[in-house]
């Protein structure tokens, strides 16, 4: 059975766009399905910036942490081509103390068609044990039910 | 909810060694969450290699189809780091005409712990037009129950 | 000997953005050095784009011709981190009918020191047979001298 | 002008296969430019391990040591495909306290055509400040004239 991420009536918190290079595309003349994923991984960097919390790199000397994905499905409904504009959009599906799920997609800019759609949860881990740490509280403010959806 | 991979009593029928590069990690000192998608894609298609089949390119050629993933769902268990000997398994858990999904997870070659962990769904499509075609007969006679697990 | 790149007085005709997110990284915590060649393709793509020429897709639709990179020095200088926002300059040092050479750097957008300095050598190539073709009119009347520096 | 690796003689001392998966190539069918970097690294990494010193990781740890490429020329001769199974060859072209300089090219496991060939100057640095260090004595003993070829 493939993934069913819940589709209706999910609504963008946050889009971001990408252009499809040659460095995205394999030998089938589409984008290679890992690619999607660096995608996705650029906008939730950018949404987590807009939030206004400190970046990857500050949080990763201030306090030795990380952000990571735990789990991730994803459905490849349609090939993006080689100098396609996307539009990678994001919406929040909830979230607790330890981890944050988020679902992602990708759609041409020109178009409502999906063509790769995403449930991915995200937590935080300490980089000197890879253990969890808690979601800053800037984070888990921003995912409240009734903020953002 | 994580995803839940049928943990219990995967045999692996097989495997492909994947040495970790500096390519393979990132910032956070561990393999970067999609490189595990290129190791699985590796890891498939030289057990697709053992089947005897034609190779990705002589599909391409000869009838213009690829093989591509229809959806995966993948969860994260412990990170793997520079320089670590992984074994890449795959396990058949079941195929049909048009698709064939496999279980493939990522373990160090020294240990059973197992660090990254999928479901994967392969299809099979037409170049010209990205329609889906069926699996080749060489592929869903190798996946057939019994005959493989 | 390090390559040397004319470093002198090179005036900077196209710069492209680019942001460094966790892909781009390596486990040295900076910026994997492959990857400053898919920045500096991304650069060559939007400043050919910017040029009115054909996208990448439509040359290979219509014609199957496609670009490559002839060859390349490049001149690892700083590195660049993780969240960086680098701008990747392009300035043209000559051109012929069969390629063209362009000199590609990379700095910080807060900055003028160079990270990355490149000469790459372009040229455009048939798909069927991977023979040279020459380049496109519209290129080549770019890169005259004169016109662009 | 092209740049022109010493091609005649060059005996190599190591080589490493590499097998062409999808997501070496792109779009044009070829593998994509930027991914003969990675291959030419793991063929270093390879390299650097026969000869018996602390592995990547061990030196980062240890020491906070790791290895960078200052500077790279780089030819691309001809196109590698899909499925193809590479050797990435390596000699030595000569080596300081401070650095080595190294040939590595690409050529089919089955003819001896040059695919892409390359001159590399390799370096350590300091994870702390980004400074360089000497070369370990492990590396600079291999790499004495007469020694390695």
């Amino acid at each position: 059975m493939p993934p069913e991420p819940s589709k209706a009536a999910a609504r963008s918190v946050f889009s971001w766009p990408v252009r499809v290079y040659y460095e995205d595309t394999d030998a089938g003349g589409i984008v290679y399905h890992a690619n999607y994923l660096r995608f996705f991984e650029r906008a939730r960097t950018e949404w987590l910036r807009s939030l206004g919390g400190p970046s990857h790199s500050e949080l990763a000397q201030a306090r030795g942490e990380f952000f990571v994905v735990r789990d991730m499905r994803i459905e490849y409904l349609k090939p993006a081509r080689l100098d396609d504009m996307l539009s990678i959009e994001l919406a929040i599906v909830g979230g607790r103390r330890a981890s944050a799920t988020l679902r992602q997609w990708a759609r041409r800019q020109d178009g409502d068609e999906i063509l790769a759609d995403a449930e991915v949860r995200i937590a935080m881990i300490r980089r000197s044990d890879s253990r969890p740490v808690g979601l800053p509280d800037w984070l888990t403010q921003s995912i409240q039910p009734g903020t953002t959806r």
